[in-house]
C-alpha cells in the first residue's frame, strides 16, 4: 500500500489598499511599474523565492483602490509566515502608496476572480472653480454646477440587468457585455465634492468611466435622462458620452465570497 | 499752486490653499522650493517685473495650508489686472499644489501680518494600524488608541491667556511668550482619523506641535491631564511632550480683519 502525502500549501489571501497614481493599474506590465509587481516584488523579497499574485481584477493606470484582493502563493519550502505577521512584513518592502490591511489563510484551491460577486466604484468630481491641491490626481476637476436630481434621474435607467455594450470601450472584445448594475447613484458630499457610485456584478472595460462621462452630458443637457434606454438599446458606444478620466475612479467595495 | 498727483498703486490680497508636502515651508529660503518663492516667480511672470510677496504667517517644512493669506505688491507701471481675474492668470504659472481660490483689491498701506486677528491650526493623526496611503505626508501615523476624553482634559487647561514658553521650539528668541488660546479641542472624524483644533491670537515657535505632541503624551499616560497648569507655570519646554511631525499640520482658518 502506497501512502499519499499531500503536503499543505500555504495561499494567503491579502487585503489591499493602494492609491494608484504612480502605477499603470493593477496587472503587471512591460517597462511600467504596477501594484502587482510591487507586491510581487515585496512578497519574493520575504519569502526568499518567487511568489505568484493574482487580483481579483485589472484597474486602470492611475485608478485607486480604496479596497481590493489579491492572493499570494509562495512556493512550496519557503518559510511559514503566520497571516496575521503578513501585512507588517509585506509593508516593509512595499512603497508607502500600497498597504496590506489584511491577511488570510485560504485553501490552495481559491480562486479570488472567482471568488467576487461583484464590485462597488465611487467616482469622485470636485467641482470649484479651482482644483483642490489635495486632490491632484485624486478627484476630477469638473468646474460646473452639478444637478443631482437630473443626473439621477438617468442613472436610474442604468440599474438593473442591461446590455451595456454603448458604455465599453472599442478595442475590448469581451463576447458577454450584459451586466447588472444594482447600484447608481450620484450625490454631493460637501465642500464642492460629488461622489457618483455604481455597483454591479461586473464591469466592462472603461464602463464606469465612460458611465461618469455619460452623466456629465446628462447634466450639461447634451444627453436627455430619457435618452438613456436608447443609448443602451442601441449598443453602440459613439452615443454614450466621453470617457472620464481616470483620475478620479477608485475601487472602493470588493464583494467576495470567500 | 503745486498740484500733487497721487499714483494709485494696486495691491492685492491673496487667498491660498496649499499642499505643502513639496515645500521647505512658506517663507524664501536659499537652495530650497517655498510656496513663497514659487507665488514670486509666478506674478513675476504674470506682471513682467519684480513683484513682492507678503505672507500672513510663517509655516514650517512640510505643512499644509487649507487657508491662507499673502499680499502681492506689483511694480509701478505694470499691467492692470482686475483681482477678479489674478488668480486665475497665476495659476497658469503657478505649480497645481499651490492654489489662489481668491484675489481682492486692498489699499497700499494693508499689511497682512497686521491684519490677522488669530489663525486656527488642525492636527490630523491617523489611528490605525497600517498608514493610509492617500494621507503620506498628510497625517501623523499614530498606530494607537485614542482617549479623546483624557486628551480634551487636558486641552482645556491649555485654554485661556497663559505664558507659553514651555510649548516653544528652543532656539526662538520671541520675548512676549504669551498667547491667548480661543480654542483647544480633540475629536474623533472616524475612519480612524482623528482631529485636534487649536486656535489663538497668535502662536510660538512649534507651539501647534508641541501642544500635539503633550497631548499625545496624555493619551500614553506619561503626563496626566491636571499636570498641564504646571508644566505652563515651569515655563521649562522639557516638562511638555515631543514636537509632533509636521505633516499633520494644517494651518485651517486664518482670522483677518480687512
Amino acid at each position: 500500500m502506497k501512502i499519499k502525502i499531500t503536503e499543505v500549501k500555504m495561499k494567503y489571501l491579502l487585503k489591499i489598499r493602494y492609491c494608484g497614481s504612480a502605477y499603470a493599474g493593477f496587472q503587471v506590465q512591460k517597462n511600467a511599474d504596477t501594484v502587482q509587481a510591487e507586491l510581487m516584488s515585496a512578497a519574493n523579497r520575504i519569502f526568499g523565492a518567487r511568489c505568484t499574485v493574482t487580483g481579483c481584477s485589472r484597474t486602470d493606470s492611475g485608478v485607486h483602490a480604496l479596497e481590493y484582493y489579491a492572493t499570494l502563493l509562495p512556493p512550496e519550502c519557503s518559510p511559514e509566515i503566520s497571516a496575521e505577521k503578513l501585512p507588517r512584513a509585506l509593508m516593509s518592502a512595499l512603497p508607502c502608496d500600497i498597504v496590506v490591511t489584511d491577511a488570510f489563510c485560504v485553501d490552495e484551491k481559491f480562486s479570488v476572480r472567482r471568488a467576487v460577486t461583484g464590485k462597488r466604484y465611487m467616482y469622485l468630481l470636485f467641482t470649484k472653480s479651482y482644483m483642490d491641491p489635495f486632490y491632484i490626481g485624486r478627484a476630477w476637476h469638473y468646474p460646473r454646477h452639478v444637478d443631482t436630481e437630473k443626473m439621477n434621474a438617468a442613472a436610474s435607467y442604468l440599474c438593473g440587468k442591461h446590455d451595456f455594450a454603448s458604455f465599453m470601450a472599442s478595442g475590448s472584445f469581451v463576447k458577454n457585455t450584459v451586466r447588472n448594475i444594482t447600484e447608481c447613484r450620484v450625490e454631493e458630499s460637501g465642500d464642492g465634492f460629488v461622489k457618483i457610485f455604481i455597483a454591479a456584478d461586473g464591469f466592462l472595460y472603461n464602463m464606469v468611466r465612460i458611465i461618469v462621462g455619460t452623466l456629465v452630458y446628462v447634466n450639461e443637457g447634451k444627453i436627455l435622462p430619457e435618452q438613456l434606454d436608447g443609448i443602451i438599446l442601441s449598443r453602440d458606444r459613439t452615443l454614450a458620452g466621453k470617457t472620464a478620466p481616470a483620475d478620479g475612479l477608485y475601487l472602493e467595495k470588493v464583494f467576495i465570497k470567500i
